[in-house]
Order: C-alpha cells, then sequence, then structure tokens
C-alpha cells in the first residue's frame, strides 16, 4: 500500500520501525529445526516449514508492537521452490495480522522483465480468465543501475494496485562507496540516484507528502541521510543498517523529517536472533529487543533533530 | 562453470549465441496451455506446467546447435512457488542436454544476503547434514550499483563452485544513461563499474584470458561497447539487446575480442516467440531463429573488425 498507510501504522504504535525477516538456518531455534527435520526429512521442505513455523512465531510476538515486516528474499530463494512458498506464505500471514509487508529482493530489470516481477510482487498474473496475486507485498525494494526503465513498470503496478516502492539510493555497506559516492561534477552518483526518484514520482504523492517511490538510505552514513532527507522532500526513507551493521538510534533519526515522520528503521538478526543471547525463548527474545529499539527511536525523536 | 567451459562449447559449435527463456504467458503456444489447463485447472501450477513443457520442447529443438541458455527468473517468480519450481526443472533439463545455463537474475546484496543468493544459485545449501543445490546455475547475473561488498561472496561461491558471474556494466536500455553514463571526471559511471569487475577478479583467470567475472554489455551501445572491449582485458561480455530491442550482428559484434572470442550473444523473443510469426510448429521456428542469428554471428565475426 502508499506509504500513507504505512505512516499511519507507524503514528499508531508510535513505533517508526520494521523487523527484517531474515531466517538464515542458523538463526532458527533448534528445536523448530529437529521438529521439521523429524516430519518431512532433512531436505529443503522441512527448512523452509521450520522458516514458517520460526517466522509465524516471530510475527506473533510482535505484530501489536511492530507495524511492518521486511521479509529478505535471499534467505527463501535459498531453499528453491519451497522456500519461495514460505515467503508467500510469511507475506500472507504478516498481511492477516494488520503488518505492512516490505519484500526485500532488490529486483531491478527493464520493460516485460520489470513488469513480470512486479506483477509478481505488487499485482497480479492472469491465468487464462482468472487472476491471482502472488505474493500481495505492500511495498518490494527496487534496484536503481538501470535508470527510469527499471522503475517506470514498478510505479505503475504501484499506482494500479495501491503499492510502493523503495529504491536502492545510499546502501548501508562499506563498499557502497565505490559507486555510489563517486563525484558527478558537484553531486554524488546516489544524489543523482535521489533526484531521479523525485522526478519520477512526482504525481504520486500522499496526504503526508510521501511518493509510491521511496528510497533505501543507510543508517550507517548519517551525514548522507541527513544530506538526502534536506534535498528529497517527498521521498520516504527505508534505513537498514541498524544494530548489528553499526548503525545507532541517533544515526537512523537523520533520516526522519521536522515531524518525526517520513522514514522507517530496520533491524533483522538483532531482533530475530536475538535468542541467541537471551535466556527467553525466541519470540519473548524479539519482542524484547523491538521494545528496546522501538524505545530508543522513540527517545531520540522525541528530542527533535 | 567457468567461462572457459562455454568459450569451449561456443567453439565447438561454432555459435556464440545464448537464446533468453523468457517464457511471458503471451509467447507460449495456446495448445500447451490448453491442455495444462484441462490438467491442472485455471491456475499458477498450470502455468507453470505449461512453462516447463514449452522450455522441454525449446531445449530439445536447440541444444545441437546453441551452447546455452538464459532463464530469467521474472517470468518464472511471477507464477511464485510453482513458477520458481519450474525454473529449477528448466536449469536442470538444459543442463541434462550439455548447455550452459546462466540465471538472469540481476541479483544484488550485500554480506549473508549475497552469501544466501550466491548458495541458491551457484552453490550449496545445508540442511542438517544433508547438501541441496537449489539451482545449480553455472553463471548467474548480479547488479553493481552495491560495490565490490555485493560481489565478493557471489565470486568466493563461483571459485569455489567452478561457476562464473555476469555483472551488471552497461545495460541495453534507452534510460541506461542515466546513471550509468553520468561523467566522473575523464570517465563514466560504467567505465568505473567495468574497471572494479577487472579489478575484483583478477585472481580467477581462465586458460582463455577471462575471469569468473563477467559484464552485461548491451549490443544497443556499440561505441560503449567497443570502448570496453579494449578496456576490460580480462573480461567476458553477456551481450542482451540482439534482435527485437535493435541490436545488430554488427553492432554484437562490438564485444569480441580480435580472436571472435569472450563474448556470447542473447535473443529472447526473436526466438522462443518465433512461432507467431511463422508456420512451424514453436520448435521448428525457434531453430530456424536460432540458425538465422548464429550465421548472421558467424558472419560478421569471420569479417573481423
Amino acid at each position: 500500500m502508499s506509504f500513507a498507510r504505512l505512516q499511519k501504522k507507524i503514528d499508531e504504535l508510535n513505533n517508526p520501525t520494521v523487523v527484517g525477516l531474515d531466517p538464515d538456518l542458523a538463526h532458527i531455534p533448534p528445536d523448530i529445526m529437529e521438529k521439521c527435520i523429524e516430519e518431512y526429512g532433512e531436505n529443503l521442505e522441512a527448512a523452509s516449514r521450520a522458516i514458517i513455523l520460526f517466522n509465524m512465531g516471530l510475527i506473533d510476538a510482535l505484530c501489536d508492537i511492530v507495524p511492518a515486516v521486511k521479509p529478505q528474499s535471499a534467505y527463501y530463494e535459498m531453499l528453491g521452490a519451497h522456500g519461495v512458498l514460505a515467503l508467500s506464505l510469511t507475506c500472507e500471514y504478516a498481511a492477516s495480522k494488520g503488518m505492512y509487508v516490505i519484500i526485500d529482493a532488490k529486483r531491478g530489470d527493464i520493460g516485460s522483465t520489470a513488469a513480470a516481477y512486479s506483477a509478481a510482487y505488487l499485482g497480479t498474473v492472469k491465468v487464462g480468465e482468472s487472476e491471482f496475486m502472488p505474493f500481495n507485498a505492500d511495498a518490494l525494494t527496487v534496484n536503481t543501475y538501470l535508470g527510469s526503465d527499471g522503475l517506470k513498470p514498478f510505479i505503475d503496478t504501484a499506482i494500479e494496485h495501491d503499492k510502493a516502492i523503495f529504491a536502492l539510493v545510499k546502501t548501508s555497506n562499506p563498499s557502497a562507496a565505490e559507486i555510489q559516492d563517486k563525484s558527478i561534477g558537484k553531486d554524488m552518483v546516489y544524489h543523482v540516484v535521489g533526484d531521479l526518484l523525485e522526478d519520477i514520482s512526482k504525481d504520486t504523492i500522499d496526504e503526508f507528502g510521501y511518493s509510491r517511490v521511496g528510497a533505501v538510505v543507510g543508517a550507517t552514513y548519517p551525514i548522507e541521510a541527513e544530506f538526502l532527507r534536506n534535498r528529497l522532500k517527498h521521498t520516504f526513507f527505508l534505513v537498514p543498517g541498524y544494530g548489528a551493521q553499526g548503525g545507532t538510534a541517533s544515526d537512523a533519526a537523520f533520516s526522519f523529517d521536522k515531524n518525526g515522520r517520513g522514514a522507517i528503521v530496520n533491524s533483522s538478526r538483532g531482533i530475530i536472533a536475538a535468542w541467541k543471547k537471551s535466556d527467553c525463548d525466541y519470540m519473548e527474545a524479539a519482542r524484547e529487543e523491538a521494545i528496546k529499539m522501538r524505545d530508543e527511536l522513540r527517545s531520540v525523536l522525541k528530542k527533535g533533530k
């Protein structure tokens, strides 16, 4: 859905965070995995079933305090078709609990291929006279290297089905600078990419002032985030890099507007694998960490910038 | 596998082409689709079965004259888990017929997420004590916007399992220039990306002089392709944009080295949907077009540059 629905959900829970459902098999508690292997055998189907159970437990534990989840597609694709089924069931379950679902797949292609991706994740697919929604996410992450041809088909689908996308601008990783920070005259590559997003989405602005094309802006680069926040007035930010990657709540705060809106901060491992450093079960441990993250962000956003 | 195996296969068949298996449902002959709908109902499973039958027919018709196939992941993901099963079965069947398999998924992420993608497509995944190869492609296309963090995990897997990747440098679409052609001092963004590929792969060079990290270079930009061919001595090129997108055999020729090696040219629709403009069945029509494309490339490469 548009970011207006996401912003309302964030306001309602007073919590601008999203939990990354990145079910690396090493993050799944051994009892869940063992139970599934016992039932299905030592195979990709068992692992996929374990992911579904794990995610359902996390969603149950978090849905009344966290507005959104962000499944990372790679960890599902790892298990082939079985894993992709787990992805679609995870999205369905999260949506049934009222959560906003962002599939983090960083897709990027052109023309009819981009249209196929957007139909898969945000739209509908027709077989004969029947229509299906294979994943029915609210938003999808996309890559920007291909330019506007790689964004337009996603935006068209987003408009048609009341969805949104987050496009890569300044990623959270150490080598992001190798391409993204190269100077183009007085700008850098990621500035040009950000400007492209503002330009291409200007007819899709919602009641909060944000378009359907958001930007991925890493919490690990707070100076760049502040610069982008001032430059991209109509762009909602998805902020990875908090927690395990080193970004703090104060760093993430630079991605919010003066009203404390316009951004959502992701944590994956730090929450879903919190049980490894805890005496609680994985659901309680995740909830504790999610509350801690929420309170940290509330605290820095309350202070203002 | 490394590009050396691909080059040997190209030399053996004297045909530097790859057929893009992009099974848009509109490209599948109606009798195949109707048969599957009759058997499975009007649903994503029926469409996925139709794709498998369609692809098997194409592979049978082409495997003795065309060295490689390139399934475009978007058209499989469109059908959810059923479609992803069709992708893995297509890869398996093409490999069983001796074809080199390039999955065109343009994946791009960092750290453990990139490692998960590379395990899925090029490597192995462990459940308990058992190991699985979910897709077992020979090569995968990857995006470069994230810098070397987004490439290294794929290269590590490629080295471990004797595989390769093709990274986006200069794509074939009209808006490629919006980011890729921006000037960075005396270079352009895509030059910097190309140089990064040469640098990061320099320890993986095979007997033909090519590394495990190839580049996607569109046939629609012949001047840029010639420039890159001269600059990236150790980089094997995957050349999209031939045929339906407007690139000719003469345009594609700029991606080859002086020995007529170091590149492979893709055509998708032009071959797999050739039946729409033909009186033959789809397999014969595809074979005719594939022979025509092969002969055009042979002719321009024979002339030399």
